[in-house]
Formats: structure tokens, C-alpha cells, sequence
């Protein structure tokens, strides 16, 4: 699916059909209730009530609704290379909650999807270790195991908005995003097991994939609440996202949460690998790059409404809901302003507030029809507070295409259109 | 997928199966560490690392890798009619966490299932109101909403072990089980806004298949904690699962969550509808029937070793994991067996402890080979205790298949495979 245009491009078609699809609900617009009493899908008896449905053996692994097909990862054609993109994305504007459906969640690939038969697969631990150390995924599986939810989030998601509103709609500007319940073995426990020397510093992870994709990781971080996870959802982690084993680095910028993982190696200093000199780095106004930013700053985005979720039902009741997120801990509260930041008002937290993970919060208003612009700025229990884009911009120029945790403004015009607009 | 045969039949092909799968993982036995330095998988470079993989565009919506083709939904070709089945079982021993993929949730149908155009939907509210009242889904997303993770077991799971050991592995002695994240819209909202009268003390909820699916549930509960969901773990309802709109009746059995939702009646008293009498009674030894026996209670099973989990590894290091869950609330403690009930070990219980969700519990020994028999047993924050199933028997019989949440016994064979044995 390659539907995206720049802001400014043919949108017309795109909200049209999803406008149509809210028309035949105009029985409930200005109110949240319907009193069609002689609705003939309430008076008659349709086909679904009449005839016996589908048993269970169609769909051994079941799928969406054909009704939802819509809702799928997109990429974006312009932004990587024919004929194979190297990313797609998460299409938040249709989901809620705080859990991704596996199947939805965004992948970006370095070379690809690598094919690994488990029975095949190896993770070795080495260098400043006592006793080097393979594993395959049935030794993994014998060492204690944990359960988390984790957010993971690219460090170039939202990276496009750093030199403007470009992208419509928040699959695109934030959907490098996603988050699942994790199992694994604590990295800690594998670490442990070889025996990390009081030399090793630093710890380098690699894929089997053919990029190699290598990180340097902290000690302390990999000591601390890091996992080597091989289930995502309950079930095996899918291909795209490391299958048979990933490792997991909560709240630190997705690169770092290496995919099909098959070496650690024990180092005394951190390495200078391709992925964290000409990429994964924050060039400044001045020429200066920053390294080693590793922790994802507090977050939020406003789901739906989006320019991917018109308001087809006019004016009235009207949920206004969204995500956040930080790094550093668990979110203390969301604000959202309906005026473009003037006014705040203090959204509601819904669901389980798990650390590193994604938060849901929801603003329900009785929306009088006028044009809103929308934001949500989030808070953490740090006491960070999620910046405006130009307080980032001033902070450290527009050179970067990473860690971009700025304020979203979404316009939502009187006809329920929505647009990614920047207010100053 | 009907693969499933009484205790005794050939499973031996099944077994096999499942153990030369893990046979290139010898290197590990007796251990949890690997040495293989001279592994060629280590020391030669694999086509997964040479060659490009597949981009993105393939699977706008992902499917799981094909080396995890045998984890699915499986129904029991004895259990119910040909030539479709009703039910499927969610493939427990295969899953970690407490979170059940989408794909993966157990299918229980009345008359199949009910493919329905959300635009063309009903939920209509009407009885004992003041204003009756019908809601398109466009609607009901207009009102504030929550998100709940909650389990839903089938009342009749177990059912087949009243009568002693009969199936071959947890998907089907307990699959009738699974556990999500649900959005929606909480179900007092809906009442108070058609505004109960003071007679309503029941209200019927009717799908809109082609069984109308109907039971009773008395008006607390109804203002309680139920939700009237349209999103599991974030993204739409799957149409076996109630697509586009399903009642949530947390800790309460799974026939009552009614699917496809599309009438809500309040009255004074209950009704007396199909499944409620001739169906998901308690019949007693004495030949009388309990009615309304809501609650799911507090219950646990091993998932795995189990027997479509055995033991491959050898002695050793073995994980012992399963779930508990209790309709009354939490799960306070489980306890584990290896000696079939004599001597009680306290489980580590692992992951959010959520009311009324599933949770997952490891016991982490060192196996010296010899035979076991595996029993968890859970505890809830009542203080009630999950009973043996001769307790069970002693107090109701055996005339009924429903509400079972008896210990359950796996046998640990020296050579690791696993049956369903039952110890007195």
C-alpha cells in the first residue's frame, strides 16, 4: 500500500470515501443517540439473522474482518527506495488501547526480513565474559523467564516534522510505533551466566540479518531491565520483528532493539558502528553530533481525530483520544487544547499505567462545530514536560531527522476534515 | 485442523513429531548452556546473512513465520457435529504472557458466524426505560469509553474432565479460554442513557446471529463492570469474536458475552431462554439443575509441559509455567506440584496482575529426569481455593459439563512426553 501524499496533494478522494462511509449515521447527528424505531434493519429480519454463518474451521489463525481491510501498515512511497521499502507503519488513527495487534505492528528492515529456522538459530556472548557461551532458542527457554509491556518506538518516528508539517496523518507522523507484551529471560540472567568481567563497559548487539545490524549498549542499561524476548503477544515473535529472538531495550530508540539477535560481545568502550556515527545521530545547527542519545523523550499524539479520522458526524458528543508515552518511566497526565495550545484541559488516563509503556488517554467534548486545533502534551513522573516543535527547533536546529517528541497540531475543520497544520 | 484423539489413541506419531524438532538442540542437554564454538551455524556465514530479505510490502497485515504453522486453533472432530464444527480451542500450551493474539482466541458458535456491515448494525435498548433507545457504532464511539484486560472462559471448559482424563493437552482440557484487551463503551453509560426504571432488575442480551444467542443478567452486574466492546487488544472486534459490537461480562462464563449484540431488554425478573435451561445449567446428581451460576471460578492449568508441550531438553533446567485466573478478581498465590499434590511449591507469579485477567505463573527447577505429575493450584484474593476434581465430584456429580475448575494432573514421563493422568 504506497497512499500517502504530501500535504497539499489529491487528500480530496481519501476523505471523501471515508466520509461516505459515515453517511448512512446521520441518524444520530447532533446527539449520541438514534431513534430510528422504524429502521428497517431494526424491523426486518436480515440474511446474518436468518442463515446459519461460517464454522470454525475456515481460519485455523484468524484475520480482521474484510470490513477492516483498510486498517494495514502503509508505507510511504517517497520516503525510501523501489522497489523495496525499508519501513512501514502502524496505523494508530484506526487502533485504541494500548496493546498492538501483531500484525500491525510497523517494521523497518535494514536488509530485509531474514528467514531464520529456529532450529538454526544461535545467540553467542563474548569478549570481556568468563566463559564465552551459545545458546540456542531451547536454551533460552529453559532460563526463567518475564513478562513486560513495552512501548518501542524508531528514533526517526515524527522525524519528517522537524522542517514543517509534511506527512497527514499520525500512521505517518508517529506510526513508528508500537507496543506488545514482551516475554523473554532478562539479559542480565545471560550476562550472569557467561560472567562479565569488571573491565566490560560496554555491550555490542548484532542481528543474523544480512545488515548486521550492531548497537552499542551501556552495562548498566543491559543489566538492568533489558530482555531477550522470543514471544511478543503470547505467541513467537513474528518474522519482521526479530523472530526467533529480539532483544528488547525499554524505553531506548527502537534501532537498539536488535532483531534476530546472534551476538553479544563484552567491550571495555563503546564501538562506532554504521548505525550510530552516519545514522542514529542528532546533528546540531552548529555541525556537532550528538551520540549516545539512547532515551525516548515524553510523547504523545492525538489519534482521532486525524486527518486519516475525519469527524463524520458533525457537531455534539465527540471523543477526542490519543497516546503517550516516555522512556523515562510512566506518564503523570496528558493536557489537550482544542485552541491550539491557549487553553489546556486535563485529559483522562484510561488502562494500565505500566512503565515504558504506551498510555491511552481520552478528552470527550461536546464539540460546537467550530474549527478546533488540536494537541496533546504529555507528562511523565519525572516531570518532563513534552515540548513544542519550535522550543525543539530552537534547542537544536532542524539538521536532525531523530528524536522529534514535539507537540502535533491537528486542524479539524467545520466540515470534520483534519489536517496536520503548525501553530506558532 | 481435527487432530486431536481420546487418551490412548496413536499419539505416538504426534510426539515424535514434536521431539525430532528439537533434536538438533542436544548440545544443550542436561544444561542450559551451549558450547558449540565450532558450530558451522556460528562460524560460517548463513543466507539469512548474505542475501537481502523480504521488504515490507508483502503483508500490509502480518501473518505469523511458517515455522510456527502448528500454532493454531484446533477443534475435536468427536466433540460436535460434522460438518462444521461450533467450537476451537486457543493453543494454550504454545503461548506465554497473558496476552491471546487475536488470530489465536477460541471460537465458540451457535449458528456460526454472523458477517455483519457495521453501517448495518443495531444495538437497540428497550423494556423497562424511559426512553428506548437504538445506537449505530458510530454512535456508541461518540461516548466515553474504557479499556479493560479481561479473560473469557467458556462455562463448559474442562467440561470433558468431569469424567475423567479424556483429552490429550491443555488446548483442549482448558482452550476454551483466552484473554485480550477490550475497548468500549461501559454499559451503565448506555442504560442510564435510555434511564432504567425502578422495576428493571434483569436485562436479556440478544445477538444478532442467526441463533439470536440470549441470556439474563441481573441489572447490578449490568452497571457494574460490563463494557459493550467494538476493539480487542487495540484494533476492531474479529467477526467470530462479535464483530462489530460484543458484551463483556467480566469473571462471568462465556456464553453470557454475548456476540453480534444487537437487543438489550430490561425487565424485573429473568428470562428463561434456551441457554439458560436446557444449556448452561449445573445438573446435579440429585437431578436438579442449578440456574445462574455466572461466575468462572478460580481456576489454573500448566501449559506447559504439557502433552503437545513435552519435554525435549532432557534433565535439567525446566520451566513450569501455566495461568490462573478467577472471576472473583486477582489471583493471589499459585501453588505447584511435581509429585501429583503431596508437596506444594509457591509459584512466582510474573506480569500485571490485572482484576479478572488471566495470570501468568513460572516455577523454575532443576529436573533429575525421573517421572512427574505436575498439578497447579490457585488461590484468589478471597481466599478461595481451586479444589481437586474429587472435591468437585463429591459436591455436584458428574451429570454436568460445565464449571469445572478442577486441579488438573499432568504426567512427566523419564523421556519427556506428557499425559493427562488423574491422581486420587
Amino acid at each position: 500500500m504506497k497512499d500517502d501524499k504530501p500535504v497539499g496533494a489529491s487528500r480530496r478522494s481519501f476523505i471523501a470515501s471515508a466520509l461516505a462511509g459515515g453517511a448512512s449515521l446521520a441518524t444520530a447527528a447532533g446527539t449520541r443517540r438514534a431513534h430510528a424505531a422504524d429502521d428497517p434493519l431494526i424491523t426486518e429480519t436480515q440474511d446474518w439473522n436468518r442463515y446459519l454463518g461460517d464454522g470454525v474451521d475456515a481460519a485455523p489463525y484468524g484475520m480482521p474482518s474484510g470490513f477492516e481491510a483498510d486498517v494495514v501498515r502503509r508505507d510511504v512511497a517517497w520516503l525510501t527506495a523501489d522497489p523495496v521499502s525499508s519501513v512501514n507503519f502502524t496505523p494508530l488513527y484506526a487502533l485504541d488501547g494500548i496493546i498492538t495487534p501483531n500484525g500491525l505492528c510497523f517494521e523497518r528492515h535494514h536488509a530485509g526480513v531474514a528467514l531464520i529456522d529456529p532450529a538454526d538459530h544461535r545467540l553467542m556472548i563474548h569478549g570481556l565474559v568468563d566463559t564465552p557461551l551459545v545458546f540456542t532458542l531451547a536454551d533460552l527457554k529453559r532460563f526463567p523467564r518475564e513478562n513486560r509491556v513495552y512501548f518501542l518506538e524508531c528514533a526517526a518516528n515524527s522525524g519528517m516534522e522537524w522542517r514543517g508539517a509534511q506527512l497527514n496523518g499520525c500512521q505517518f507522523t508517529h506510526g513508528m510505533l508500537h507496543c506488545v507484551m514482551y516475554t523473554g529471560v532478562p539479559l542480565r540472567t545471560l550476562l550472569d551466566e557467561a560472567g562479565v568481567k569488571t573491565s566490560g563497559k560496554w555491550l555490542l548487539a548484532e542481528g543474523a540479518d544480512a545488515s548486521a545490524m550492531t548497537r552499542s549498549i551501556p552495562i548498566e542499561k543491559a543489566m538492568d531491565d533489558c530482555l531477550v524476548a522470543f514471544a511478543m503477544n503470547g505467541e513467537a515473535l513474528r518474522a519482521e520483528q526479530g523472530y526467533p529472538i529480539r532483544l528488547c531495550v525499554p524505553g531506548w530508540e527502537g534501532n537498539m532493539w536488535v532483531k534476530w539477535l546472534r551476538r553479544l560481545e563484552v567491550g571495555d568502550q563503546p564501538w562506532a558502528q554504521r548505525e550510530e556515527t552516519s545514522k542514529y545521530t542528532d546533528l546540531l545547527e552548529n555541525g556537532i553530533a550528538r551520540r549516545h542519545t539512547f532515551q525516548m523523550d515524553v510523547k504523545s499524539v492525538i489519534t482521532s481525530p486525524s486527518p486519516q479520522a475525519p469527524v463524520a458526524h458533525g457537531s455534539g458528543p465527540l471523543v477526542i483520544t490519543g497516546l503517550a508515552w516516555t522512556g523515562g518511566g510512566t506518564i503523570k497526565r496528558v493536557d489537550v487544547s482544542i485552541d491550539g495550545g491557549r487553553n489546556w484541559r486535563t485529559a483522562r488516563l484510561d488502562g494500565p499505567s505500566l512503565p515504558k509503556a504506551l498510555h491511552r488517554f481520552y478528552l470527550d467534548i461536546d464539540w460546537d462545530g467550530s474549527e478546533l486545533l488540536l494537541q496533546s502534551r504529555a507528562i511523565d513522573d519525572a516531570g518532563y514536560i513534552q515540548p513544542t516543535k519550535d522550543e525543539l527547533r530552537a534547542a537544536r536546529g532542524v539538521n536532525s531527522i531523530y528524536h522529534n517528541n514535539g507537540i502535533q497540531t491537528w486542524q479539524v475543520r467545520q466540515d470534520g476534515v483534519v489536517e496536520n497544520v503548525e501553530v506558532s
